[in-house]
């Protein structure tokens, strides 16, 4: 089956085209700037190289309709006819408690997303928007929502809950929810298979370590606890998100700064997380690292709160598990950065896993950081956020 | 050394006068409701039952002078002479970067409170009435200020800065600095002596589970890590503060029940935790216990979080410290609540630690909840942080 995936934002939309049964990505790309003047495509079939055209794209519609003739186009195209195309999966950010799995998309189904909009104010009504955009280009072809928040939705209410007010988590559903779900499905199951062990033998802890970045506490193949909240701003350090803090400081920065608590709050997503504490050198991993090994003190001081962060909550989780076979990185810096893993993994030595550097100069692959007779099992595990969707989405729709 | 020890609220007042060479209390009381009408008077002697008298105080030097009368009483007191008391210790709480030990409080050194005042405005402006009365009435009398987070002040850079924006932390000092360190410094020192081990050779974590309530990771003697931040609302589930939630559940409730941020922190400090959770049952321990004996499933989901929050500590201070020898439980619920207690340590046996249920029924005093041949011990250790300023005073005092 030809599965399109489709991950709206407000003014982008990324696309993959996959084909199930192979699992490969025949085509992929981003609109970019839709609605906005400039709007852009990013095209890229298979292997070829990447094409970039400036194309006005005044709504999603658009942006859907130029991939659509892209993906078909006699030249450029992977598909004869659009018809071929047998099903979409959409990544919607927040299906709150109402979504505890991948669903098929019907009007019900749409008015239960809005019915989330409040929690996540940016992206769900964008993703509503793609949604929308391939119904009526599309129509007939089944379309599925996979949730970023699904897979958190086993957790337990001593896990979830905030100690707030039991009135706001009846009133207004404040509590934890979690990100990065799909990531954490997929990872945590490929690394089962890995670990030539049944998901529901295994006590694994993933650290989904990207710009945006999460941890989650996975037992018998089940969430029991993630590092997210009731928004992504919650947990680990960030790119640009400052993760836990004193909730105080808002307040405290409000005076001292005369801002209004939105504005701290967008300092908080915007500005901090690695960028903020590293005093504005940057927001990429990458960069930090290269200014660690040039001596930079800030970004050292960056990594070392950044990694230290991720280790707590590793020991967090093992400790609400009871233990923990096998810890595995995954997403940017958690496939790429060795600087990154180094630095945690030499907290984790106590709990029984040992750490080879030379293993540790791979990127972007699946592999095992620790030896075969540890008691505890280091591994790096390549995410795939969109196989996952297209897999998802093959399963919803096969039934 | 007779050594009082004055610990003032904005219109309270606590004391004890303390016999350094015996280490035993000869009176302690309560100054409550000063500047405010029906102000009462509580003094207890040694063994003596318990008085209390309502009379008039205008201001903490009112307090402190109908303290000392009742305390050089030819009937009640017990000294003959106020000259036999050497010296006060003022609980101060709040010392910033700036007061890294106990000091004798100088001209200079309240001035260096004051400057702390912004990071404790309720507080620390109260400490300073505290000091100014005593000194007023007991000239010449050496002063010490003992500061509630001196001790967390050996903290790295990557355990005591936020991602937030790196200005923050140099224009205003925005920062974790934990409190109730004397508690976590008297505990270590007392655990290190029961466990017959230098304390420069053991890593040890302590749970303070009083109303207020926090951990702390303290190695080789000194604090690595603490769970309060930059207020005490940071961390641990508390009798009335929220700990640690998603910062932006600030501007969700703002919005939602149309509160200012000033009047959310305030219902996170002051409704929240296993009151807030609760939903209302109490923010006192021994309540919810008995409620959830009695089958109240939200008392059991509030003391279950609880529980879980400050097992997740413990996990993760022992991974920062890469092990533990011994994990210390004081103050109220830790010295006295079995249920909580017992639901904590639940989930440390992968830990390399044994519970003792039967050990577990004993209260407010020094034991071990594991057995002596455990890899990790579990202890509970009194706090007692009336003696702790008093020792920290005299050893000023000395030099």
């Amino acid at each position: 089956m030809k599965v399109l995936v489709i991950n709206c934002g407000s003014s982008s939309l990324k696309y993959q085209l996959i084909d199930s049964e192979t699992e490969l990505v025949m085509a992929k790309g981003l609109c970019e700037r839709i609605g906005i003047d400039g709007s852009n495509l990013e095209y890229k079939r298979g292997e070829s190289p990447k094409t970039s055209t400036q194309v006005e794209m005044k709504d999603h519609t658009d942006a859907v309709n130029l991939v659509l003739e892209k993906l078909s186009d006699p030249e450029e195209g992977v598909v004869s006819s659009l018809s071929e195309i047998e099903a979409v999966g959409h990544r919607v950010v927040h299906g709150g408690e109402k979504f505890t799995k991948s669903v098929l998309i019907t009007e019900e189904v749409i008015k239960g997303i809005e019915e989330c909009n409040d929690l996540a104010p940016l992206h769900n009504p964008a993703n509503i928007i793609g949604i929308r955009a391939c119904q009526s280009l599309m129509p007939g072809v089944p379309q599925v929502a996979v949730f970023d928040t699904a897979f958190h939705q086993t957790m337990e209410p001593k896990s979830y809950l905030y100690a707030v007010p039991y009135e706001y988590y009846k009133k207004y559903k404040v509590r934890r929810y979690g990100f990065h779900g799909t990531s954490h499905d997929y990872v945590s199951k490929r690394a089962a298979e890995m670990l030539a062990k049944d998901i529901t033998d295994l006590k694994l802890i993933i650290c989904h370590l990207g710009n945006g970045a999460s941890v989650s506490a996975v037992q018998n193949g089940k969430c029991v606890d993630t590092s997210m909240g009731l928004t992504p701003l919650e947990g680990l350090i960030m790119g640009t998100r400052s993760g836990d803090i004193d909730p105080a400081v808002i307040t405290y920065l409000m005076e001292k700064e005369n801002m209004s608590a939105p504005e701290v709050l967008n300092i908080l997503n915007k500005k901090s997380g690695i960028l903020g504490l590293s005093d504005g050198i940057s927001s990429d991993f990458r960069d930090i690292s290269e200014a660690v090994a040039s001596g930079n003190e800030q970004a050292e001081v960056t990594l070392d709160a950044y990694a230290l962060r991720v280790a707590k909550y590793i020991g967090a989780y093992a400790t609400e598990m009871q233990g923990v076979d096998a810890i595995v990185m995954t997403a940017g810096a958690g496939e790429n950065n060795s600087t990154v893993r180094e630095k945690i993994c030499k907290y984790l030595g106590w709990l029984g896993t040992s750490f080879d550097p030379e293993m540790n100069k791979i990127r972007g692959e699946e592999f095992f950081l620790s030896k075969p007779e540890d008691k505890v099992q280091l591994m790096v595990v390549p995410t795939n956020e969109e196989l996952a969707i297209a897999r998802q989405t093959v399963g919803v729709v096969r039934g």
